[in-house]
């Protein structure tokens, strides 16, 4: 992957400074306090960033009144701002709410619930703040229980934001890349494996495991997105990644199932990411959508990883699992059931697919439509790519589509891939008007 | 440090899986289902755990009726439960709460506020979710900005549970310890330095930052907590510190100032413990009392140190000051400022070193009383130490006031400081309350 390429999914859907002239006043004032605020680490959304007033559902309005469709957001999982999950934690804030080394009803209650839904051997949860602690505190497990330190992941991957999570995080990096214990294999494309991806993929995986040996890293984890979304979104066949996870257990690592894409429902037809590839993980890792905006993460392990930890360290997480992460975290579980959220997923996902594969029939700009459940990937075709600074079709849609009042993002290795995931809440007539949007926004920028 | 004294801090007011037996049929349920849940990653405080029911101010009350005032929680800081930061959570997880890569007045409001309790050369704050991931992160820039990997930290640290972070907490190790470039100075005590602490801490902090360089790691930073919390509570003289931050700056490293126990008013007299000592941080880390519960944390940081981040990665934390973390925030700091819970800090805490003193004076066992605010280390003498499982008087006091009511914990290298450490809201009749207790326990121990 070349450094332009790595630059530029990660910048381009981000406002740039030097475009706040442009902006009406009270949003030029707001953005000038970010960035004093914030420094170098403000990072906006869109050409014109976003001054939200209020959220819910599948909705955002912005303080100059504009409402957007929300086609981006996956922390607020069962819609922005849900009752249910803002009055639990209100609830719990108000009833007692310290660490977990004291004991709580519901702190048992919501780990017994979730460890529910999780296939064997995992036995034991431990509650973070994120995904990114959760993906750190795997690593630690599995590099203890392995007793290598060598990771294999896709090169596009991204598992969040702590030192060692970073590493192997190949898609944050803007200088390099990853150090040599990190071995990098193609995201499970066709277009990288033909299309016996199964085979192809299991082979790649084992040719970094092979050489993380022969250098003398060890092999500790093969760690995946099991919907691979930085990468691109290649979410099929379902099933693809069974020969590659027999292949990481012969060779004596362990699977980490990064569950904060695709965990809680997204993809309709299961729980969790693993579970569509009839795989289980070793450790499974959820976050984001956990507690619906409540920060909360976990890692859950098979007997036997935990062990290792505790005897050479005292580690404690404060905030992970407490009762108002707990109550947040349980009234996402009912509302996922109470809403059947999951069988929305699969038919507000299957009429958009639909939807957008008609267009793609229409526009040779869209050149491939896929995904599952609520998560989806559109490739666009770099058919009318010029100079200037309008030249990339992928920003132009991605920032017309803003304008229309649509949120979208961007992902893959070219940064060329519309990425489309809104709150299951999200119903058929928002899919609609999604759809609708998107024809009219390629049909006015000549994009056909 | 002995690996036995490590072990000894971090299980010392554990509860043992083996003491199941004697508890409480209903208790022993609940500690069977949290054990089965969190697996080796479950740890209790107490002989005997404590099943929360609800908690308010300085107090908590288990489900089997009894009430226990808490001298051991700083992350309620402003009390258990407090109503003003629950409501404001509430009320903003129901209007809008996504990440910061939109704007919200109240996360620009909030940011501002905190700055302007921050000195110069202070300019920026990144959000994070935890004082992990703040440790974290500013580790990463301060490597970055000074091009070194060397790290000077007191014998008893804790900065946090990343892989990263665990590297510079030595009290986290239960076998062996930090890294070669992480070099450990004796915590500022009397017993290490003698009288003149400022001189002796500073002449061991120089011998390990030239350490450091003749082996080639360089030297990043020097990290420390300002009260040294759970290296025993060491405090004063109040600017002690003023000759190392000096040394640290002429040798060309960072002074990142770990927030996370002295912060948001706990000394009483000063916001954050930096501040007295009369030194002012090149990176500052609050977390535990942020959001009194809501998880946050944040990274303070002079100008031209986030440029490196953001020049070489995509470094963006999603949770991390969201609308609804700033609104626990933003309560946090009114509440501090309405109830005036930094002048009550220094009254309750005045109050209580006195009576321990007073005690000091009457029990042999209390060989030190020290500390700043409502932060208080009592060291306690090994006077009747013997064999057998109740030998450890530091242990024997905990569990024993534990037993008539009091929460406290344990800190220092040999594991025989008695940490207090009760929210901000704990009044003077609390503090006697307190007192009282503590004197019967050490009469009823029969530790004159």
């Amino acid at each position: 992957m070349s450094t332009d390429r790595q630059t530029s999914i990660l910048s381009l859907n981000a406002f740039a400074p030097g475009d706040a002239e442009g902006l009406p006043d009270d949003l030029k004032a707001m953005v000038e306090r970010r960035k004093k605020s914030f420094g170098p680490s403000s990072i906006l959304f869109y050409r014109s960033p976003i001054h939200v007033a209020s959220a819910t559902g599948a909705r955002i309005t912005a303080t100059d009144g504009r409402e957007y469709l929300d086609f981006y957001n996956n922390v607020p999982s069962v819609g922005h701002c849900h009752p249910k999950v803002a009055e639990a934690v209100y609830r719990q804030m108000k009833e007692a709410n310290s660490h977990s080394r004291y004991l709580y009803d519901i702190v048992e209650t919501y780990a017994e619930r979730l460890l529910a839904t999780m296939p064997e051997p995992i036995a034991h949860v431990t509650f973070t703040c994120t995904g990114s602690e959760a993906n750190d505190l795997a690593l630690r497990m599995a590099r203890m229980a392995t007793g290598a330190h060598g990771i294999v992941v896709t090169r596009g991957a991204y598992h969040g934001n702590t030192t060692a999570v970073t590493e192997i995080s190949p898609s944050s990096y803007k200088r390099g890349g990853p150090p040599a214990f990190v071995k990098l294999v193609e995201p499970p494309s066709e277009a990288a494996y033909g299309k016996d991806i199964a085979t192809g993929f299991e082979r790649a995986v084992a040719a970094a495991v092979a050489e993380l040996k022969a250098e003398g890293h060890g092999f500790a984890a093969f760690v995946a997105d099991t919907i691979f979304s930085s990468d691109g979104v290649f979410t099929d066949p379902a099933g693809f990644l069974k020969p590659t996870i027999d292949t990481v257990h012969r060779e004596g690592g362990l699977f980490v199932a990064d569950e904060v894409q695709p965990g809680f429902g997204r993809t309709g037809t299961h729980m969790w990411g693993f579970d569509r590839h009839g795989v289980a993980p070793d450790l499974a890792t959820p976050g984001k959508p956990m507690g619906n905006g409540f920060p909360l993460g976990g890692v859950f392990s098979k007997p036997g990883l935990l062990e290792g930890l505790q005897e050479n360290f005292g580690y404690f997480n404060t905030f992970g699992g407490t009762p108002a992460a707990a109550a947040a975290g349980l009234a996402v579980l009912d509302v996922i059931a109470e809403e059947e959220l999951m069988a929305r997923a699969v038919n507000t996902g299957a009429l958009l697919k639909e939807r957008l594969t008609a267009l793609g029939g229409k526009y040779a700009t869209i050149a491939d439509v896929r995904g599952a459940g609520l998560y989806l990937g559109v490739t666009i075709a770099d058919t009318k790519a010029g100079s200037g600074a309008n030249a990339d079709p992928t920003s132009r849609i991605v920032n017309a589509m803003k304008e229309k009042g649509v949120l979208i993002g961007v992902a893959g290795l070219g940064a060329d891939v519309l990425k489309i995931r809104p709150p299951l809440a999200a119903g058929e007539a928002e899919a609609e008007a999604f759809a609708d949007r998107l024809e009219t926004v390629l049909s006015e920028l000549g994009l056909d």
